[in-house]
């Protein structure tokens, strides 16, 4: 018997859309001669909606839809995803879908995601489906992590899912679907979403292994793809291919940003290049996935800025073939200090005139924004973030940060990726001190540790939930451990401002991760 | 049997301070001599603590608090709440001490909060103590929506609760609590919290039900208080107070502003006055908060500013007797229209000018923030938020808004309420048509419909759930319905980036109602 696997990009609330690539799919497998064709969780709706899931017209829609796609699901079984409205909730559920015919739901239990465990209610979880005298577990998302025995009578396990990238993830899903195919002496077939749904990117990587925990499909990653698996057959083994983590890195960002346009029917992006890594990389990106003519960026130098700043960003435009202006913002800061004279008059400057070139800069890149239709892209990184060295409504500033969830450590990782076959991004980029430039002279080690410390400290703390005392058992210097956990502590109130972030790690500041904005700072020391 | 009930106003995460507060109410029950003292759910850590939920040295600190607890316990039983560990997951729990020791603990079942959700188990509901050979059922928040039948034995049911103030809660629960304790033929008494907690209001309102459904305990709404009450006394039936929806949500803003304040630790605010009524509302608000000596607020006046605007203000201003700077914008203005001459050249004016003036504004009141130590108050209203009228990082800038979930009427409303024993807000500043003045002769009116109709529409989609089709039936246009739907679900990016909002309605935008940022809009229409 013959299986076939569809790993499709949808858009949420584009029923027709949805629909028709479905449709699509369904014909292609029944030509192909599979008897069952399965789609991933939430395929009809798209994938994560937030309170659609709870809105009556959305849910009738996604029923509308499903009848629709269950009268082009004449000699085959049809598995596929869908929010389902249950009495007064709504639960996540697969539609089995026998020759045309809706003939029930099976539904998640499990709903751990943070994206939707208010949205969603606990359902029965898996069931079996018969087709052509093979039992087949039907399974939803984390539903699998909870019930590993499925008894002796089962052939297939099939698990629709709609899982997010996150570094590292690729590889341990092949592991741990090996052991459960070996331990259930299954077939495992897992269908998961693609694409990027502004903040999120589904990767695909959908799978089959077979009984003896061998791989023997495998779709790709980051694109859409089909298969079709032949149950019990000979299928030959695969080898499952090194994950190269920057690599992976590199085409999640360029997924999740090329989706944040094509969905939103957005096309063109501006932002401000300083002649440092963070916007160089991002600049990079956005003229790799956009097209060069679709970037205009402004350098917006300040008496701060030394001279190879302008220089390495124009290097870099040019490189690229965008388009670029130099706007110098000296003039405006004294412009705004001059208004301020009297207000600020016998104090001191201090850090108030390093935001105030911030903040210009917002102004300005949000004008270009403004007048062209531009979208802004935002240029901060994760270390950053988790330490508030950013300045509110200056470096915060955009519709989409790509590398908010980077360290800084992998963004120059991501840089020498980009200038893996030749120079894109200007080596003095890579090689010179990291600078925010907002002062004579300025380092960002005059206020941080090194990055390769700093993030060392943050990866144990954030993606490792570990306590201060198990990092500096792991040797850190005690002092700078305190520092780094305060100033992560203390900055929740910028990150609740910030623009959303593409999540790329596993605990993405701000979704993956939320403090209170009022409460006793020393309580976890 | 004497029950007394301790309603509190806790810190998240100040376990000391939570904890004295507790001991010392244990202690005053005991010299009142009654047999059981209550306190509202997650008494002991504050509440909500998001993630904190999860992080296991905040749940060993409840732990140890807790035992700290139960020794000043004795000769009383004590019913508390905190989150507790339970296997691998938290629940939502009350802990009962019998005589300085804890006897065991009662689980939330349904965890139905948006706050925590994510973050809690489910667990096993209500359970009966017994004191002084008295029945008493413990339930936990939600739990009493669920389960209306505790059977015949029951003499007392006590819910500990932290339920956030909204627009029109108080009378609600009065009546429904009323017909509970009537139904059950039980004595009910439900113990809140209480104080602000960032974007929440605990009420209090904590009271005691009779058998008869009568109240015979009605605890302060917006202040702590404590009561004693005597199970089957006749303690005579209260007349429960009218409420007055403008009175509850001012003081509702009192509180919450207030507790942001101290709870943080800060002292002074500031704040851009327009002459508007949103502006002058927050302002007086804060002025009679924190003390006028600690509100410093910066008339910002464009080439676009009527006369009466700056005029306005400072008469605001010198009535409250609060510091005020006029730093007109002109200067920075043409300063930021010169450097982008090229960049701009051959295009029009537009609605950037109009953006670059508020977040020229932004940066101003952000430096006065900055240079100062000040926290800045934003100064935007719901109607605003709701249709995405305002420019970002312009008039979404601020610490917290107190305003960002009340309609331009409701605006109004809490204007007359501030000045009902005397003119505080100018006259001119109520009477005289809204505008934005960003260009010559702006008005509101000209890219929204009149606030009357705008509100009305809004309320019925957001507070009321109601579709288009159910508006347009009760007799609102069909353009402007359609109009104002395609507004509000367009602009859900502005919400994402906007500040904190004092949670005050049924329905808070970006907290309550969260929408996709990438979907397809017409999908529900």
């Amino acid at each position: 018997m013959k299986i076939a696997i569809a790993q499709l990009n949808y858009t949420i609330g584009d029923f027709e859309g949805n629909k028709e690539k479905i449709i699509c799919h369904i014909r292609k497998a029944r030509k192909d001669g599979a008897k069952v064709v399965m789609f991933s969780e939430q395929a009809i709706s798209g994938r994560p909606a937030y309170d659609l899931l709870n809105d009556i017209v959305f849910l009738e829609k996604c029923n509308e839809t499903l009848s629709e796609i269950a009268k082009e699901s004449s000699d085959i079984t049809t598995i596929i995803g869908l929010p389902l409205q249950i009495d007064n909730s709504t639960i996540s559920a697969a539609a089995i879908i026998h020759n045309g015919k809706i003939s029930r739901f099976i539904g998640k239990q499990n709903v751990i995601s943070r994206d939707e465990s208010y949205h969603l209610a606990r359902s029965h979880g898996y069931e079996f489906v018969r087709v052509e005298g093979r039992n087949i577990a039907v399974v939803l998302g984390s539903d699998i992590y909870s019930e590993h025995d499925f008894g002796n009578d089962v052939d297939v396990i099939v698990r629709l899912k709609s899982t997010r990238y996150s570094r590292g993830i690729i590889e341990k899903r092949y592991d741990f679907y090996s052991k459960i195919a070996y331990k259930t002496n299954s077939n495992v077939i897992a269908v998961n979403q693609l694409g990027g749904q502004t903040d999120i990117v589904y990767d695909g990587s959908s799978f089959v292994f077979n009984r003896k925990g061998e791989a023997v499909a495998l779709l790709k990653s980051f694109e859409e793809d089909y298969a079709v698996f032949e149950v019990d057959s000979d299928m030959p083994a695969l080898r499952i291919p090194e994950q190269d983590k920057a690599r992976n890195v590199y085409r999640a960002i360029k997924l999740g940003l090329k989706d944040y346009f094509v969905k939103n029917g957005f096309k063109k992006a501006c932002l401000g290049l300083s002649g440092g890594i963070d916007s160089a990389v991002v600049c990079a990106l956005a003229a790799e996935v956009l097209g060069p003519e679709n970037i205009h960026v402004l350098m917006m130098p300040s008496q701060y800025s030394s001279d190879h700043s302008v220089e390495d960003a124009v290097k870099l435009a040019e490189t690229l073939g965008i388009k670029y202006d130099i706007v110098p913002i000296p003039g405006i800061f004294d412009s705004v200090n001059n208004s301020l004279t009297e207000v600020f008059s016998g104090v001191d400057q201090d850090v108030t005139e390093e935001n105030i070139q911030s903040r210009i800069r917002g102004v300005l890149i949000m004008a270009l924004s403004n007048k062209y239709g531009y979208i802004v892209l935002n240029t901060s990184n994760k270390s950053e973030c988790a330490v508030g060295y950013g300045t509110m409504y200056g470096d915060t500033v955009g519709a989409l940060s790509i590398l908010g969830d980077l360290y800084k450590t992998e963004v120059y990782e991501l840089a020498r990726h980009i200038n893996r076959k030749g120079e894109i991004i200007p080596q003095n980029t890579i090689n010179k001190e990291p600078s925010a430039e907002l002062r004579p002279d300025h380092k960002d080690s005059d206020s941080l540790p090194l990055y390769d410390i700093l993030d060392a400290i943050l990866y144990r703390l954030i993606e490792e939930n570990q306590t201060i005392e198990e990092i500096t058992t792991a040797g850190f210097e005690n002092d700078t451990v305190h520092k780094v956990f305060r100033m992560l502590m203390a900055n929740e109130y910028k990150r609740y401002q910030f623009c959303p972030v593409l999540r790329l790690s596993t605990c993405t500041l701000g979704t993956d991760r939320i403090l209170p904005l009022t409460y006793n700072h020393s309580c976890l020391l």
